[in-house]
């Protein structure tokens, strides 16, 4: 008997995602769990889910997916001119101005490369819970590279730093923007701070569980992480809370720290792409195509200095051409430690939404969205576009 | 019977270059047809060819050894103050100026860092041909990544995006000057603009044929290209030209375009190369030391955004000791994508340049002009040079 | 019978750092020998020793750690207001400012940036014992790659570049400074300028005697290096003085070139670096938490040219945590091409010594530095630190 049992429903021309969405559950087996939403020029196409206790209806913690909204917050109010990527942080921020880092622009901020990515006393629950306390600290701090010429992934605070620019700017949080002009208007099951009422839908984080040729695999190839890795992981700290759990805390999704701390399912990952670069539903997109360029633009390629490989940013959000060369340039998202994964691709039309119970093995977005996203961009890629693109 | 009689001559002390061109022959076999001229300190040494139908006379399509005649015009008119380098390109071509482009400079987009490297809606063979369409195209695109910050290689408009700069700054384009002050005053056999009556001497470029050895390689090894490498190659066009025999069509001869247009023997290559560096037959070399020393220059170097590869350009010219580490610094050139290679190593007085007819399996400078480039190098090092080097 | 007997004592808490040492003598075998002195908040806690001929008052040629020490002045010239970081070279030293040098910054030189790394003709014996030769054949050059732009280890010239920077800022050489302002009043057994009284403790360094095993897997896995590397340490000419026995010359020890020529004891440097950040027996620290901060913040990073491979650099120091993760961002040093290592970890409070007489193949800081680095590092977490980190 296959336990994985794919509930849900494709659009005509979305089949063979069905199939491979079938196809990993069966491939993953025990009790994966797991939701993906797929939009097309603003339309569902592809709605599923499996395992055992999840729906569609489902909610799970979608770590740095969270980032993709807050990001989003940060475009619109770039487009609306309430704030400024070539302007220094410091103009909007003063303190973050200390120890060297005066001149670092907003642009180079949410591209990765202010060097303040933690630090080796690490935070515990409570602060990581709290964007301002995080942005206080960080904003104290001496970077770890020069800032502005390297780059390396602010995994934990990325979104606090911005949080802090937006609260500066505009006097008000990026949970709050996010929650007015974009959740409640577009209909977007994603929260940024989960309301008690919605706390019934939430599943819990299942901790990682590596398999033995997993295990197998890390002692055959050991490999060193670097310093940095520890301090932007809070690592450093012995009291610091499992990440791999974290949204399991209510804190954490009380507060939704911008970096970690949301709460969706796929469909309100996948709607929250599609309203921001398509529109859906007779709703206008968010963003302009000038917009959605300059945030989809790369700013920082190459080596991340706190993982030790390669990456690809544009402002903010995960240049993810990079990662799945089947879409188009230009598209632009961010996945979650936990194996989640977001994006747009503004070219031919997608937004895509996934999200798993598990955490992945060993952190990151899971190895099986590679399958998942070349069978939707070939899907769409059959279609016939809605505009002629350039 | 060995087919592959070698043909030519090589001057006292560059015999072991005649020996290891017999081997590659050799060691290829079929229906290999190449050519290799090598000058030093201003003479030419070595004159060779082997194959069917192919003389020290054939002309074929060089790709991108073309891009290194592109660069020699821009490199004249800089020595001569026409064009300023540190200059911005909207400066001299206003329209580049949009989407974001407008402080790139001449030297940054020598330098393969502009970021428009090409668009998903692809090229057709008549707007390949034709320079002035191309840097039209992408004077109103958004780059692909922040301009200046990063570098990719802008394999199809490269010559058309200087060639403009050129135009705009001069009133001529790129392949007149390249006409005018190289390669007739240097009886250069070198065409951009292959003229009719010189039409008898060319030989198509025959496609690639992978051996089965080479297919099980890439197959053993299978790599994701990035996903800019099929925009930039013109892959995303279901009607596009095939690459591999794009000078075989007559627009490309005629209108050659500055990258990827131009005819030549390898003796024209060779030659192009002395004149630029040591002169030859009595005629001053076209550059001065300074200018061979800015442009030989190492301005972009490590990840190639468009190969995923490692990469080293000068202003514009690849940055061929890079490649080939017997050489010395500061040698500059261009390799061709099917595989022909051109150069100078400005500090030995070496001047190279290599065709063949096939399309080298899968594209770019062909392996074995890293023996032949070593056997030259070698030869160039025992000889005492002309003048001391610093 | 054990003939490596590790002599010297280690304080409570740090005697798995002594069997650590004992067994890399013991793997190593033969006539290794080999100092390790640790410095722990201050204090002394480590100062071992093994071998043939060596004790703890033995001194050998450091290499490249001789670089640490005319950092070392470098801060404390920018920490007294001596020296500007990010005022031009130019500024201080007009004649470097030829040949597209001249808006490099003192910063920039320090991390390696300049890109005059040395030249095709090399250097004598004489020429690299003097600074000041080296200074002014390095001004007239035209850098290697656009200056500023990359980063390529200068091994044989950063601390003439450096040092004659200080002597036009001040009026004194690097070697001076370094004597009365850091070695006497410290009492540190580290010399650039070994006094004839010393030469009795002096060991000579023994050439590289790679083992069969070694050998083989260097054929079994060929590297072309890059062209830059034989230019930066002087392999293009043919009388150049082996790197590999330099030291034993007595003009490289009398005038102790600041990249390559000091002498020391694995005591000596570590006392410097205890002496820079924590203070030592009394004294207190050269250099401010700011400066610690400053010049061990990575200013470049990634690709090295010279080398081909990874580096990360601080303002001139290596930023050694890149090397052994187990240290905290922000540690500090500079290892030898013999195999010695030396460096803080600002953080820990650890400073860290390690001398080898045989020159270790292939060059660079020994393999067995990670073994000892690691111990000495866990050590140091395991006892309660001096004061609260952040």
């Amino acid at each position: 008997m296959d336990q994985h049992t794919t509930h849900g429903t494709v659009a005509t021309g979305f089949e063979a995602v069905r199939e491979e969405f079938h196809a990993v559950a069966a491939a993953e087996g025990g009790d994966y769990a797991a939701q993906l939403t797929i939009y097309h020029q603003g339309k569902q196409v592809v709605d599923l889910w499996t395992g055992p206790e999840i729906s569609g209806d489902s909610l799970t913690g979608v770590y740095s997916c969270t980032k993709g909204a807050a990001y989003l917050v940060a475009a619109l109010l770039v487009q609306q001119g309430a704030l400024e990527l070539d302007q220094q942080v410091s103009y909007y921020w003063p303190e973050f101005g200390a120890a060297g880092k005066q001149h670092l622009t907003v642009r180079e901020l949410l591209a990765h490369r202010a060097g303040v990515v933690g630090a080796v006393a690490g935070f515990t629950l409570d602060e990581l819970a709290d964007d301002r306390v995080l942005a206080a600290r960080m904003a104290a701090q001496t970077p770890y590279w020069r800032p502005g010429t390297a780059f390396g992934y602010h995994a934990l605070v990325a979104g606090a730093l911005i949080g802090e620019v937006v609260f500066r700017a505009t006097g008000r949080s990026i949970q709050q923007h996010f929650e007015e002009h974009i959740r409640a208007p577009y209909g977007i099951d994603f929260y940024l701070g989960l309301p008690p009422e919605q706390e019934p839908r939430f599943l819990t984080t299942q901790p990682m569980r590596p398999t033995p040729e997993q295990l197998a695999q890390v002692a055959a190839n050991p490999v060193t992480p670097p310093a940095l890795l520890g301090i932007a992981f809070n690592q450093k700290r012995p009291d610091a809370p499992a990440l791999d759990t974290l949204p399991n805390h209510p804190v954490i999704r009380a507060k939704a720290p911008a970096s970690v701390g949301g709460v969706a399912s796929a469909r309100g990952l996948a709607r929250m792409y599609a309203a921001a670069t398509t529109g859906t539903d007779g709703l206008p997109p968010l963003l302009t195509p000038d917009t959605v360029a300059a945030f989809g633009q790369i700013q920082s390629v190459g080596l991340n200095l706190v993982t030790g490989g390669h990456s690809a940013y544009g402002v903010g959000f995960t240049a993810v051409a990079d990662l799945y060369p089947v879409l188009n340039p230009g598209s632009f998202g961010h996945p979650g430690a936990d194996g989640s994964q977001s994006f747009a691709d503004p070219h031919s039309g997608l937004a895509y939404g996934y999200t798993r119970r598990r955490y992945a093995f060993p952190g990151g977005a899971a190895a099986e969205n590679t399958r998942l996203v070349r069978a939707a961009a070939d899907a769409a890629n059959a279609t016939v576009p809605a505009s002629a693109a350039t």
